[in-house]
C-alpha cells in the first residue's frame, strides 16, 4: 500500500504535514476551506496536483456539512470559496485551473432547471472526488506503462536497478506518483532489484521526501548525493533513469528539477535509457521547444543554509536556478497515462 | 595576497582553525610538538601536505627553544618527537614520509664528525623550513603553467571563466594551492572573469572552504550545487575546468574527490577542456591504471546529517564513496610544477 499523503474518507480530510517530514509523520485534519487555505499557504501540502486536490476536497468537506437555501445561494458560496482558495498560493496554477472548471460546472448546474439543490450539491461534490480518483488512476497507468517499457528492454525475468531524481511520489500528487509510480509498479511486479535516489540539492526533496516514501514502503533503496550519479552508472549497472517533469514542450524538450539535464547527459554517456514520467496534461504542444521555457531563479538562502544553520562561507554569491531543460534527443520516452511518446516525434503524433 | 592558513615567522607558528570555518576565522598558536599533535589530531588543520608541514614546523619551533647536551641527545629528541607526531593521524601518509626522511637526516648529521651541535640544529631546522617554501614554490609553478595552458586556447586578451570542485587552495596545502593556484594566477594576470565553485557534497569543502578563500581574496566567484554543472556549461560559456588530484596513475587516470568523474564527462559533452592540477609526486607510475585504485567508502552520517541536524529520512541506506576515478581520455592535461603532461602519453614521457 503506497504512502497516503491525502486521506479522504467518509467526508473527512486529513493531510500528511510535509513541513514536519522526515523528522515527524503527523496528519493534520482539514475541516473546511479555511483549513484548506492554511495547509496550502503554510506549505504543509506541496506539489501542483496535490495542492489543487486538497483545496477542492476542503470545499467538498465544507459543502457536505453546510446548509444552502437555494441553488443560487450554493452557486455563490462555491464561487466565493474557490476564489478564496486560489488566493492561498497565487502561483499554483493547478488550483486556479480547477477553480475555473468548478465555477463553470456550478453555473451550468445552477442554470439547468431539471437539477434540484440536492442533486446539484451531490453532483458537484462527486466531481471533486473524481479529481482525486482520476489523478491516482492516471498515475497507476503511468506506472504500468513505464514498468512495461523498462522491462521490455531487459532479457528474461531479470530484475532492474533504477535511478530517480527529486520527489514525484505520493507526496507530490494525489497518490502513487509519476516517476515514483513507475518504480512502485516495478516493485509490485517483483522486478525491482534496487532504486537509487539522489539527494536533490539544494532543497533535498530526494533525501527528505523520496527517501521517506521508499523507507515507508520497504522498497529496497539507497540515497546518493547528486555528484555520485556518474560513479553509480559506471559501477552499478543501472537499467534506466526515470524522472518527472514540470513541463514538456511540443518537441519533447523537458523542464524539470535542476540536475535533471545533467543526469540525462550522464545517462547518454553510459548508455542508460532516460525516461520522463508525467501526466499527459504536462505536454504543452503550444511551446515549440525548451528554448521558450523561462527558468525560475530561487533565493540564495536555499543554498547557503540548512534550516537556520549557515553551511556556505559568508559573502559568497550563488546561482540557484530551480530547474533546467533536457533536450528531447537525450530522452528515450515520455511516459504518460495514454502511453509512451517518443521524442522528437511528439508533435507529429499529436497532429496525426 | 593569498590566504595564509599556516603562518610561520620569526620562530612562531600559527594555523587557521579549520574547525571554525567558515563561521569564524581564528588562528591557533602552535608552541611545540604537543600543540602540533593536537591541531592535527583535532583536524584544526587538514589536507595531506598541510598536515606534514604543520607537524614538522611544530618540531622546528620546539627545537629552537630547546637545549641539548650533545648531538646524540638532539638526535634522540628528534626521533622521539617525530614518531609522536606521526601518531596524531596514523593514516596521513605524508607526515610519516616526512618523519622518515627527517630521522634519516638527523642520523646522517649526527654521524658526520665535521658537524657541530649548533650546525646540526640549524641545518635540521632550515630543512624543515625549506619544505614549507618548496610546497608554495611548487604550487606557484603549477599555477603559472596552468594559467598559460588555459590562456593559450583563448583568442586575444579574452577573459576566462573557470569551474572548480572541492578545495585545493591555501587550506589544503602549504599555501597558494594547486587547482585554486591556477585560478589565483589567472586572477593575478587579470585574465579571470569569473570562477564557479561546486558545493562538493557531502562534506561541502567547496561551499565552506573554497568559497571562503575566494571571498577572502575578492576573486569574482559564484557557488553552485553539484547538480548545476551541466546547466552552467550549457548557459555560461565556461573556458575550462580545473580540479586537484589525490593520485594519478601511470596512464593518466586520476582519483579525486567524488563528483570529479561526473564533471569530466559533462565537460566532454559540452566541449570544455578538463584539467587536473597536482604536484608531480601525485603521479604514481607504479599504478598502471585507475582500475588499481581502491575507492574508500565513508560513513553514512556525512550524508544524512549536517552537524547534528538530520537532513535525510530516517532508515534510508546511503552509498558514500569518498572519491572516483576519471579516465585519462577525458583529461586535457595534468598540470604539475614540471609542466603539463598529456594523458594517455604520461607513462611514455616518464620512460623516455
Amino acid at each position: 500500500m503506497s504512502l497516503r499523503a491525502i486521506k479522504y474518507e467518509a467526508n473527512t480530510l486529513e493531510i500528511l504535514d510535509q513541513l514536519l517530514l522526515p523528522a515527524q509523520s503527523k496528519y493534520v485534519q482539514v475541516k473546511g476551506v479555511e483549513d484548506g487555505w492554511k495547509v496550502i499557504n503554510k506549505m504543509q501540502v506541496r506539489g501542483a496536483p496535490a495542492i489543487a486536490i486538497v483545496g477542492c476536497l476542503s470545499l467538498a468537506v465544507e459543502l457536505q456539512n453546510g446548509n444552502h437555501d437555494s441553488k443560487k445561494d450554493l452557486r455563490q458560496d462555491i464561487e466565493g470559496k474557490l476564489n478564496y482558495l486560489v488566493s492561498s498560493r497565487p502561483t499554483a496554477v493547478n488550483m486556479k485551473i480547477a477553480a475555473d472548471e468548478l465555477i463553470s460546472l456550478a453555473n451550468t448546474l445552477c442554470e439547468d432547471e431539471a437539477v434540484t439543490l440536492e442533486t446539484m450539491k451531490s453532483n458537484f461534490i462527486s466531481t471533486i472526488e473524481d479529481m482525486l480518483n482520476k489523478d491516482i488512476a492516471d498515475n497507476k497507468a503511468i506506472g504500468n506503462y513505464g514498468a512495461q517499457e523498462i522491462l521490455s528492454h531487459v532479457p528474461g525475468d531479470n530484475l532492474v536497478r533504477i535511478l530517480t531524481h527529486c520527489n514525484t511520489g505520493s507526496l507530490a500528487t494525489a497518490g502513487y506518483g509519476t516517476a515514483l509510480g513507475v518504480i512502485r509498479r516495478l516493485n509490485e511486479l517483483k522486478r525491482l532489484e534496487h532504486v537509487y535516489c539522489t539527494e536533490t540539492r539544494p532543497y533535498n526533496q530526494g533525501a527528505r521526501l523520496t527517501a521517506y516514501e521508499l523507507v515507508h514502503e520497504k522498497i529496497p533503496a539507497t540515497l546518493i548525493v547528486d555528484s555520485m550519479v556518474a560513479a553509480l552508472m559506471k559501477t552499478r549497472n543501472i537499467s534506466a533513469v526515470v524522472v518527472g517533469a514540470d513541463r514538456v514542450a511540443g518537441n519533447g524538450d523537458t523542464a524539470n528539477k535542476i540536475g535533471t539535464y545533467q543526469i540525462a547527459v550522464l545517462a547518454k554517456y553510459h548508455n542508460v535509457p532516460f525516461y520522463v514520467a508525467a501526466p499527459f496534461t504536462s505536454i504543452d504542444t503550444k511551446i515549440l521547444s525548451g528554448d521558450h521555457i523561462v527558468i525560475e531563479e530561487r533565493p540564495e538562502h536555499e543554498m547557503t543554509h540548512v534550516g537556520e544553520h549557515r553551511i556556505a562561507a559568508k559573502g559568497i554569491g550563488c546561482w540557484n536556478p530551480a530547474f533546467d531543460v533536457t533536450p528531447a534527443n537525450l530522452i528515450a520516452g515520455i511516459i504518460t497515462e495514454k502511453g509512451i511518446f517518443r521524442p522528437p516525434e511528439i508533435r507529429k503524433e499529436f497532429f496525426v
